[in-house]
């Protein structure tokens, strides 16, 4: 009884929808569709060009945050060679995006220590921190480890000073990006909640589960406060620097930061496609984001995610194949401060009734691939993922194994409530935050063949999507 | 009826074959183990010493090939080491093994090339190549691309030439081992073929995916042949050679290698165990290969398995877990140059009436975890194919995704006719080959994490062997 009603109710919504050609799902044939996509990697581990290309971008161009000339070289750069490998059209879209940079000049010295006299301290601004003038500020400096400890320090205990978050991340966790995702928030608010209780300065332990003295910056957000001094402390440094206060307290230190934001400028997203020969108005998006951290080249964050768009266009391209949607890369602008790049993309494919069905992201690093995320709208969720269950086997025949719900990257999360199906793309985490926003972000740590699978990954994902829908 | 008829054989074939206290199988409590596991994971990612122990290795000792001075270092470290985590026994088994030395020189130059003038090309010797005299040997090279095309050659062309193999491995591939595996002919008996056809020497391309002039080592097998003066050759080296003699048929490269055969010495296989409290003489076996090419560090291949399986003993002590079944950490002598050690270790164990129910070898790099390989005699293997089958989704939670039938390790694989069921660990294979036989090979090329992920897989799957059994 329960079983008929079911199926009534079925028959009754593709009743109501309507019918379209692309409802009428092909039967997947799964030894064909292997066959072809091991062909596809097999040509893309012999002719991807996609390490090259990251190359140029890491060592001729450098870390490019949005608004920075870098970052306009790098529009400049994608843009040809999305051009030269034969994209249909290739255009720019235009957006304000807050300029902060960096400057010279940016130290931390404890001062006048009993015990070990003048200490520099490795450190970066993190992205929206403010600057200091003159000899910079001096001041003594607080030590908590969470929020709560924070937040039990009286007005005066924390009027005029230090603010040091520091908080591990939990080494402990398999997938280092839990182990972000539970400890960034000191990063992220941290000098806000220190600043709104009257704090001058603030400095946060790096992001990393790699011991060693590297500093990681990345965006720190003020919201309504004025802006503080904020830098991240390499964990050699976040050690010491602990050891000293907790046998002399008073010990201070003093910030000189030359960072400013200088405003809002114009950035550009780089968008090229190719227009697919049946359901051209479908969409299937590819993508990363082309702005970088400043320190460091910006290779596994995020210029490999670029690099690996890039390289789907251009295998589709190397090999011929005509897809039946249109398939677009877009490289975002600004996704590290503010995603302003993302929104505005969002907000004119929103204007424009452009049908994106699906986009996938890659943003955690240019690693061998282990999966991918999915996310999209309830009453798109269901269907999408019984579709992608199908296609397990042939991702694992891939070593591409883990495909789960839940979460999918920063940019495209934006096109979510347009009905879009999400993926974003994971490869192994063991590494990443090694590099992540931090000065060993280079083209040497990319490996030509885990980008390249990884640029795989997201090939076949785009073919069987092109080939057999996905809502 | 068929079912019935089932039902009775089972019961038949007990009664049969009688009934043990080990063949009461427990049924898997999914959770309680997934958790248990996870702990252990957790503390190893946080307490492991394997990266320190494998730095001395690598610093203090090096590449340490079976009989050498190096190799007698590193059986003492090791055994040391054993011993300081508490193993409840720690040995050796002596074992004769041939003993060859590289020497200071080995030296390959194309010489009065027309266009090049004298060109240096990055050469080093292959195990058991034989050593030059004086000025070396200078001959006329012979380029071949496979068995087929030496078979071919008359024997004047042969006769009091170098043979020049380069065949490539095959890029395209996804698991570079499969690659490896069927490319490394050339290197094992290619100098014999070519010796035997009255060549007088041979030139290997490199066994490695990684573009650059890194020349690679590994054994070549003479068998009743003379040995030859036998390199491995670095892909640009190589690559320049092939276009140098396309213009210059002519060409002659001169051969110097201090290399020598010095007989046999004796060196040990390293073993530590802790003895199981309810079925001591079950033997559950973890190891790797303690020696390792001499140039490069013996890093990837195979200090890291031997540390791997030493950890797994120190995470048994550090954590307080008694074992039911003896865990037995076995660091095999001379696999490289003959397996010498593997051989006698499965020699002893069948004498001695030893009954190892499992072996467990990682000697594929220390990478981020993939899986296991499974092999067993017929008559083992479909029951203990079954029991890991019900594990696969407490490892999948683990990262641990692949276990398949097929292969396990080299040494462990001696064992294979006594019953013990083997498995290979397997870790991602991208980066292997950019290392494997070569100075590149060193401490800084293994990752902490993705070492110590893999000594959690290995624990893992003897934890499961120890309280579910195997066969």
């Amino acid at each position: 009884m329960n079983q008929v009603i079911k199926i009534s109710a079925t028959t009754l919504i593709v009743l109501l929808w309507g019918w379209s050609p692309t409802m009428a799902q092909k039967t997947l044939d799964e030894t064909a569709e292997t066959r072809t996509i091991k062909n596809i990697y097999k040509n893309m581990l012999l002719e991807s060009q996609s390490h090259d290309w990251l190359h140029y971008l890491c060592k001729n161009i450098g870390g490019r945050l949005g608004g920075s000339p870098e970052y306009a070289a790098a529009v400049n750069y994608t843009s040809f060679i999305l051009d030269s490998i034969g994209a249909d059209s290739v255009w720019t879209q235009s957006v304000e995006v807050p300029y902060w940079r960096r400057g010279e000049v940016e130290k931390a010295t404890l001062i006048n220590s009993q015990k070990m006299g003048n200490v520099t301290l490795q450190v970066a601004a993190l992205g929206f921190s403010g600057g200091t003038e003159g000899s910079g500020i001096t001041a003594p400096i607080i030590e908590v480890r969470s929020f709560e400890e924070l937040q039990k320090l009286s007005p005066s205990q924390v009027q005029g000073k230090i603010i040091f978050f520091n908080r591990p991340m939990d080494r402990a966790r398999l997938n280092t990006f839990h182990a972000y995702g539970a400890a960034v928030g000191q990063r992220t608010r941290g000098p806000r909640e220190a600043a709104a209780l009257g704090a001058v300065g603030a400095i946060i332990r790096s992001m990393t589960v790699k011991y060693d003295d590297v500093p990681h910056s990345g965006v720190t957000i003020f919201k309504d406060q004025t802006p503080i001094p904020a830098v991240g402390i390499g964990l050699q440094s976040a050690d010491l620097l602990s050891e000293i206060l907790a046998e002399e307290p008073n010990t201070r230190v003093n910030l000189q930061l030359s960072c400013r934001h200088l405003g809002m400028r114009t950035a550009h997203t780089v968008i090229g496609e190719i227009r697919g020969s049946e359901f051209p108005d479908e969409i299937i998006l590819v993508g990363g984001h082309l702005d970088s951290w400043d320190i460091g080249e910006g290779a596994h964050d995020d210029g490999a995610g670029c690099v690996q768009a890039m390289d789907v266009l251009h295998t589709y391209r190397r090999l011929g194949i005509q897809p039946k949607r249109t398939i677009r890369c877009v490289l975002f602008a600004n996704e590290e401060n503010g995603m302003y790049g993302a929104k505005e993309y969002a907000r004119l494919a929103k204007q424009n009734k452009e049908n994106h069905i699906a986009a996938i992201e890659s943003d955690a690093g240019g690693h061998t691939p282990s999966g991918f995320r999915m996310d999209a709208m309830a009453g798109v969720a269901k269907t999408s993922f019984e579709r992608v269950k199908d296609w397990r086997s042939i991702f694992a025949s891939l070593g591409v194994w883990d495909i789960q719900g839940g979460g999918s990257a920063a940019d495209i999360s934006q096109l979510k409530d347009q009905g879009t199906v999400l993926f974003g793309y994971r490869p192994d985490s063991q590494r990443y935050f090694d590099y992540h926003h931090a000065e060993t972000d280079t083209w040497e740590t990319v490996h030509r063949r885990e980008l390249v699978l990884g640029a795989g990954a997201m090939t076949a994902l785009v073919y069987l999507i092109d080939n057999y829908g996905i809502k």
